[in-house]
């Protein structure tokens, strides 16, 4: 999550309250896209600097970036004959995809999130954070969290915006080989 | 959460796995900050252009817009001579600030919590969409959502970045316009 | 799940506890793979016979088609402008796959999880299971369910095999469009 | 989980949708079965290729299998004069069968049933698995799994299938005798 | 559960703490069985009356009838051509005995088990139960319930000692009839 | 729990399904009495060896019993100027009986109910069952225990019958004491 | 709770952080009591002043006064022949005691602690609180409470201080009789 | 909590069940607030001196005290360049306030709640409490806690009032920092 404020975009509008929901029609249930390309009605109360006071950005890997890694990582642990569970979670401890390898284990699922969810929480890989139980022992209580090999970071700039997190090979060393293969699907060359 | 896809920031580097988490030191445990303002050493093997593919950006309250927004609903409430509990939820789900009023109800905290996540789910006040359960009555069992009148939406350029939710005043009317009260304290003249 | 006796397989072998243990070399932790392609060695007091009397075999996607299938809807979805989460959940109530759209609402992950897990365990779309209620309101109430048009079922020779569920868009009737393309990705012509 | 292909059943076909619910009648609402004898309608657009192409196998107990298993391994306990819960997970985490034993304490319905998991996840007795904590102390934080004696797995041709899971009796030790000799009731000779 | 006094048993002795544990060897960790064949030394200064005074005393199905209950009412299904799943809980609303039929779908587990519970928690089959919502509708707000055809209750002398539920079958009325071919197989001649 | 199978009964009727609810007037929704004393029209194909072979019974502490106990716990830790939580749970891990004490820590509540579970499942004192951790350790991991002295067991001829569990003063030792001065209530002489 | 400010008790200290464990020996690990008669060591930098400015007080039940409540409501169940749970619960949702009644079903639990809870939250009886739900029927899905007569509300000056809630008789009436019984019993004359 | 029995107050009333409830109109649903200025009818059979042997009180920070103190500790984390999450909870266990920081870690939310849930608990730093768990090790077992450095008690006149605790950076260390940073904001001078 990167949070620099913007200070640039003069369209930026707050809208509140009952405007928001005014477009909707009659007999719909759904949420409202949030990625509308035409900005609504906004309240004459509401100024462009008072929304750019009040907002920071955030950075997230696509849905599309998430599920090609995902795809990278379960190719590479097939390549070595093993199933296993792909997760990937973003910078607010969102799942963003998982992808349940074949025959893999029941317990990878929930592994291979928590794996994601700790890498990007300490912007570390979790191999990393395992010794850190060494000086830390209770560092692993955290709600959520999972302090076993096979959870990779991911960064922008510096700034963590997503973990990959794999689970179900019979290491953490080779369920951190995938999560990197993963990882290694988002750059270019 | 707005997902419009950088193409501007050339400087965006994605950062994976072990050289993120070189930079930190023996012995601290913590979350490196994700707002770094030195960026690290990047892999040679990604470019700024494949992070720029892998990202969108959404946009968010800060906790101090949140917070002002939360305690100008409390005061509304007080003003009233009510007891209220107040919430900010960001497009996410993920809640910014909760502040619980003096003698307010220990049902209201959760059910502010629920209105406010309801409210940015939809981009709607929830006092709209209770109308929606008249056509579609099983809305209401999506899990983490609160049908009742007291949240309203917060969008900026009509996508929806928060939700604040109040309850305990006796009745969503009352809570809902608490809850607008908070979302006022946003805009500026 | 399909549930036929297996009776032609002549080299199937029980093998329990320990042994099936043995081929675990120290210091690894993993689950051992469950496509082993090498038979291990069958404890004497075993027989094939035995084995097939035992077992029976049910079919699930495999976690290729469900990223094809939650791809395609989620490719559906966005050519409508909408964001969405699409799941893929198999017979066994078990997550198969996730995909969590970019602006989708932070509702539509559980719900998306639990319209499949609906069509699946009814074999029938969830807009149809709605219908259901007129005259047996409570069915609504079984754990797990969210009775909400977005879910279809995939069948093989009549019996089912995975739902997928799509939430996030502003009606069932899209939801259930965009889970129905990414059904139809699973055929072929 | 055992997860070959199928490419040789041609009759196989992939149908998705509101024609699997149409059979049907009204009034009803429970699920289909999923051994159906009936091979219903299948749209145009599919083919028996397709469905092979997205469709793999697993195995599973039987239940008579798993009460045969269960019933064996209260006989064993109640031989010893102990009471124990005995569970029968498969290798998807689902639980297919557990029998509390008359006196058994309330901790062992839990028990047996994670001890069961984790055997079969892991293809391990636990007593095993206990061991490799020495080097991995965190796997036992994988949530679901009680790294403790008295889970067995069971395997088919060398890939898991099931767990058995016995708690309740003075010792790991113990409780691992009575889930072998339910293991062993599944065996013929 | 029953609960007459006990005024007859002199030999009944109440022990606490440490004493209970003494006969305990090191190195084990079970429970004590709770049928103890012989009474443990009991401290001096209580006495049989103060512990009948104490005490009450409830029935329960023991495990093989439970077992026996569940297989009888799986029968029933599978002789229709249907897949369920049973369970039994007690007057306690502790689950005794749960079978998960081969190709029952993954709602019927917890369906099951609620039945089961309702059943016994008003000593009233749920298909009766289901009626009371119309006087008193948030009955079935109460946690742990399900307010659907498939559970019948056991009583003995009047008082309730154990719930069948069942569930899976295309109505509650067939689920109901299974559950009581359940109850049924409980009964002699 | 104590299991002794009932042969001498001859009074004891099995009775299931819609004749047990029949009794029930319209309009009400509760549940029918456990002890009730008049035993209802047994159907005619029951016979009471057949409900003596299918029952057992188990003793518990009476709610009187269980409050006596607690409100000696609370007043012996009183009288040591110290703020506890009380809690009885009987040999199904049922609580019978909680009083939180005025100003007892938050954490006391929860605490209590799990050391009296954990003395109740294993008949033993905790600041005994803590001992076995060192042979044992992953016995804390049963979920519902709580392996920390302030539990104390209660036992009838030998066979647990109920746990009793205090939380909330500065050590294990004195939270014991006040346990062992509630289990001392339930003497006589 | 009530919340008038302090404004008279000069001898009111604010005391933080590592300063108030100092009085803690080593090898103890209990909470320190919130009635500490010697008032330790305040910093220095703080007054009286600043603590009365910071603080509201509320008011609840004491242990004694809730124990005699349940007591007596459990008394006036069983002059009735009917067996129930109750629970009282102090305006902060927290619960203050619990009696289960010998024979009470395993529901009663659970639903006493929700209709106290819900009478207190809103200060009216349960039985009341049903007839809004006519004109706002989502009333019933905020977390925790029970819609359900059962339950009444104990108020000091006006203000809500605790619930007392009742389940397990045949009829909501009944229940909140026996409720009143117990809130009766806080009186004097 | 700081309980002192009130002996003062002669206008003290108890007020029970249907009573309090008449004052509110039809159509709202809010509680009554719980700081009534004018006391209600109370009933005849009470007095002053019943309720006041029923009652005892506590002390709470108010909101804005909490949140003045959530404020500072974001404010001293901000300077440092750290991203934290901080939570306020008193010593009933009630979250007062939260306020998550822009770009803190997802795991902040939840571990600055438990932080200052435990040192609330035991009304000392948790980097205190840390040092118990040498002796006791399982004491960190307790549902809620977490035994990290960063949360910090706030006592009046010796007494527990409320936790601050504090989550995200990279130190538990830094993390307690802010937290006294906020403590510190609760005084005056």
């Amino acid at each position: 999550m990167e949070t620099r404020r913007e200070k640039t975009s003069p369209r930026t509008r707050l809208l509140i309250g009952a405007l928001a929901a005014a477009a909707l029609s009659a007999g719909t249930f759904g949420a409202v896209s949030a990625t509308a390309s035409t900005p609504r009605q906004a309240p004459a109360a509401e100024t462009a600097e008072a929304a750019d006071r009040n907002v920071h950005r955030t950075r997230h890997l696509t849905v599309d970036a998430a599920t090609r890694a995902a795809q990278a990582a379960l190719k590479a642990a097939r390549q070595d004959g093993r199933q296993v569970t792909v997760a990937v979670v973003d910078r607010n401890g969102t799942t963003v995809a998982v992808l349940r390898g074949d025959g893999a284990g029941p317990q990878s699922y929930e592994s291979a999130q928590r794996k994601a969810y700790t890498a990007v929480s300490w912007n570390a890989p979790t191999s990393d954070l395992v010794k850190r139980l060494e000086t830390t022992p209770t560092l692993k209580d955290i709600p959520g969290t999972l302090f076993l090999g096979g959870g990779v970071p991911v960064a922008v700039d510096g700034a963590p915006v997503a973990g990959i997190g794999v689970a179900g090979a019979p290491s953490g060393a080779l369920d951190e080989a995938y999560a990197r293969a993963g990882a290694a699907a988002l750059g270019v060359r």
